[in-house]
């Protein structure tokens, strides 16, 4: 399974990526794990997707913002090893929601971060997963997503 | 120190694995780490416990479901590895507490699954912690705990 | 470059080793990774800087708190490892800014933490990064941070 190839016939583009928002690094490498910062939903004239889940922006919008974030970290991965064939496995994703407090679909909302990868990397793209609600994101992102991946170097 | 023998004396049964809440898996093993999904505080009956601390919940009840999701861990982490004696180290957990905002006594609630990780692996279950208040948490869960072993294959 | 001096160079005074709030450990090492639980601004007086971002807390004062997170941080570093000097790499850190829900400048906060690594350990301080807002944090803390090192043993 070529994960570049994937990706293409997905229709899919890999958004420029994301210049930090601080002092940090978007990927770093120890050992052959990669560690991918926190990624907000890039879009393609290079902005973010703001707004509060369950107040201003409905599930599927946010499914979406969750496959950009998703896009975010595979270009921020792409940026530091050159070639998604060299992504052994995806390990863990960390998913934070930024929504109103009465809302519970957390679960549904980062499946657009999970089976966007799921459907890039197949049985390498499923992972362990942890998926929260907060009062408040970077910049007023809707979703926020950090990424851990085994590499072959 | 024979682990699964320990949580029988303990009287502690763990539940049937929880089905994942979406596209992931509830344990990925790569190398000798175990990366544990986030839990909810799973109830006898396959239900999860609901609530917000500092509001319909209190801090007692917080730390049994505390609780609660570390048997969720440890059945995730079992349902992977058939066997508990394979556990070398409990590394680390993070506990997200669904909480008001002017509840500060997450790490008391924390302390229910820090304190079963003890009493069920001795030393070898004391391990690095971050516990933070959240807004909102999947389907409603007072507690939510993710976990890192590391594991003897 | 010699991290201990560094520290001492920039003037800055390590606190005392916080004491865990809870059933955990400060400081976990497993194989040549170090653990470093979540922790709060510590104060020189022993205890932490209380407050909400965005209502009582301005941006500054939040990132000064970030640095004492930091401090903190390398506080239960050396506790554990004895010497700064076998630090290899900041891999990653977390932070977590106490705030108001319409507050969204978390980069901004979490840069002092992030500085003051960059500032003692070069280029071995630059690390991946994820910072979210949450609406509480354990006994008041206006930040609290969490970190992984790789060392060398």
């Amino acid at each position: 399974m070529n994960f570049e190839n994937q990706l293409e016939q997905l229709g899919l583009i890999l958004p420029s990526p994301a210049k930090p928002a601080g002092s940090y690094k978007p990927c770093l490498i120890v050992d052959n794990i990669a560690y991918i910062s926190g990624q907000g939903p890039l879009l393609e004239d290079g902005s973010f997707a703001k707004g509060v889940i369950g107040k201003d922006i409905d599930i599927e919008t946010g499914q979406k913002h969750a496959q950009k974030c998703g896009l975010a970290i595979l270009s921020a991965l792409k940026n530091e090893i050159g070639d998604l064939n060299k992504v052994d496995q995806l390990v863990k994703i960390t998913g934070f929601v930024n929504c109103t407090s009465d809302f519970t679909q957390q679960p549904l909302v980062i499946n657009g971060c999970s089976d966007l990868m799921k459907e890039v990397f197949g049985d390498k793209g499923v992972h362990a997963r942890a998926a929260v609600g907060v009062n408040s994101l970077p910049l007023g992102f809707t979703v926020e997503i950090e990424a851990i991946f085994k590499i072959r170097l």
